[in-house]
């Protein structure tokens, strides 16, 4: 599977994912101003994996400080620090990663600087793995939901690339395959940004997982004909009762799957639910440039100057047509997910299987 | 409101389509072959236009015969009606423009070849004109079920560029506004070959009628938020039982209207209503080359080499999510359109309304 962010040999090798699938091109990086312009021009994406790479930014930037004064190495840490939480402002795992950087630090004032700089490599490396273990959980409590012979379809990209691996939304897949289980994908493009042809396509490719590429709008057609068992899609915010925000045309595949009895589940990170939020009408929705649909890739202009664009980067689907969510803590009905926020909650009564 | 084809000066004025949106280019053609080449290279499509084009075409072809001889002439004729035919054979309304002109010939046979050059010149023109009236007739019965100040969404282009005006989809939305109504348009992208943004944005921005474009995906959102009042979508074929065969996607805009209780009509020519095909199920659909996805206009590459794509062009929307169809002689249920093909059918009695 491929990694879009890990540490090799004391440096971040970054995939840059704006060349996908055009070209392949990994960069290892020594200098943190550089992982920081990789996070600002989008070479990486995805919430957990630009948390793991402004993580790991911050572990170069330590290596390259020269001082043996605990005092002034915090001090000369800092610009990296704020550097990396100004880079894509309201990134919520860039700022957790920082935060918890921050702990670490606090809670070891009495070691050394190079003791503090083995522990902040070490730290990067830990969100990473910490990272794909909460995808395998979401994978193995999702992967109970698919059987042999199943055809997935997924929206946008979910995958390996935009987390630490496995990804959310395809973590229930590749775990399936590990299961023994033949499962083959059909991916939407996901217009206007495509990150279904260029991104999810291409890792599945990678992967060896059987993918089909089609437009959005084939998706109805291909489920009347029987050709779709199950969706999955991830989420960028999932609320207390359950509604979903996640990339725009995920609406319009749930209610297909209503019409044609077929289940819809989404894959949510615990860390990706807003328990403060009462329902997904609360959750503000992005409207984005009318270039991103008029101009292909940024270069193959494909309407008219001028024309009028409603350009949408999310959409909210409700609850009622949610048929399970998996998170690493198990699968459950969209109902019981504000359960979650509370500690006390006998996880086994909620969770649910097939 | 523009013309995709007219006869202007003896000549063939065509639109070419292909450049469309990024240059508007008409050509004045006084030379059949070059018709023809701008059938077959989609310089014009849609089936009324392209029959329209293939009749004006003959008239060019006659005049260029130099012979007073009524058998020489006819002979002379037949090459450029074959060729007419051979520029896209499956295309339905070519071969009835060619039959409609041998018959022409045929019940004119005593006529000079100086009257008859003037049959077939008059001919194309008349061929363009019984269109429009058509279109008219399309929009005056579905405009009965727009209201002033409606939203209507249309996918693919079944506008003025595919007919000789007025288009079928948009009649309805033209013969609202020129009775004072306020309609706004919001068009589908309508990937893969994106005909919405290219084509219908265009032209509708051109007519003077306010156009959004938004991707296909976006569809469902709209709904949810109360944007759209109602679909008005062209159909390739219609069915005795009402089924609609018609661009990718189609299908999946019924389903969300549905979902949302918004009316999904279907405008359809009685001329694209197969009374021979008893349901949908029959309609053969064609897959088309991959490369209509991973290539946007040909050029700009947005999927891995090498990627798995179904790319069905059409769908078949059941009769059942059809609210109501809009043809020349009425807006009818679909359940009712087999009747149609029965000349004793009283048609007042099965005529619908708001």
């Amino acid at each position: 599977m491929v990694r879009a962010i890990d540490w090799v040999n004391g440096k971040v090798r970054m995939l840059d994912q704006t060349r996908l699938p055009l070209e392949v091109r990994f960069v290892d990086i020594d200098d943190y101003k550089v992982v920081a312009e990789g996070i600002k021009k989008l070479w990486i994406r995805g919430a957990p994996a630009i948390g793991i790479a402004s993580a790991m930014g911050i572990a170069l930037a330590a290596i390259d400080i020269n001082t043996s004064d605990v005092e002034t190495f915090k001090k000369e840490l800092e610009p990296a620090i704020d550097t990396m939480i100004g880079t894509r402002p309201t990134a919520i795992n860039i700022r957790w990663a920082m935060d918890r950087i921050k702990m670490l630090m606090e809670s070891n004032s009495d070691r050394s600087v190079n003791e503090l700089k083995a522990m902040l490599i070490e730290e990067g490396q830990k969100i990473l793995n910490e990272d794909i273990e909460i995808n395998r959980s979401i994978g193995k409590w999702g992967a109970d939901f698919l059987k042999d012979g199943d055809t997935v379809l997924t929206h946008c990209n979910a995958g390996a690339l935009a987390t630490g691996g496995y990804g959310t939304a395809t973590a229930p897949i590749h775990v399936s395959i590990e299961q023994g289980k033949r499962i083959s994908v059909i991916a939407d493009e996901t217009r206007p940004v495509l990150q279904g042809a260029r991104l999810t396509a291409w890792e599945l490719m990678q992967a060896g997982v059987p993918v089909t590429l089609i437009t959005d709008n084939s998706a109805g057609a291909l489920m009347k004909k029987g050709y779709i068992d199950a969706v999955i899609v991830g989420t960028d915010r999932t609320v207390a009762n359950g509604d979903v925000a996640n990339k725009i045309g995920t609406y319009s595949v749930a209610v297909l799957c209503k019409e044609h009895s077929i289940p819809f589940y989404v894959a949510a990170p615990i860390s990706s639910i807003d328990f403060s939020l009462d329902n997904g009408e609360l959750i503000p929705i992005e409207e984005r440039d009318s270039s991103e649909v008029t101009l292909v890739s940024g270069e193959c202009r494909i309407a008219p100057e001028g024309v009028n664009v409603i350009n949408m980067a999310f959409d909210v689907t409700p609850a009622e047509y949610v048929t399970a969510i998996f998170t690493e803590k198990g699968a459950f009905r969209p109902s019981d997910l504000a359960k979650l926020a509370d500690e006390g909650t006998d996880l086994e009564k909620i969770r649910i299987s097939p």
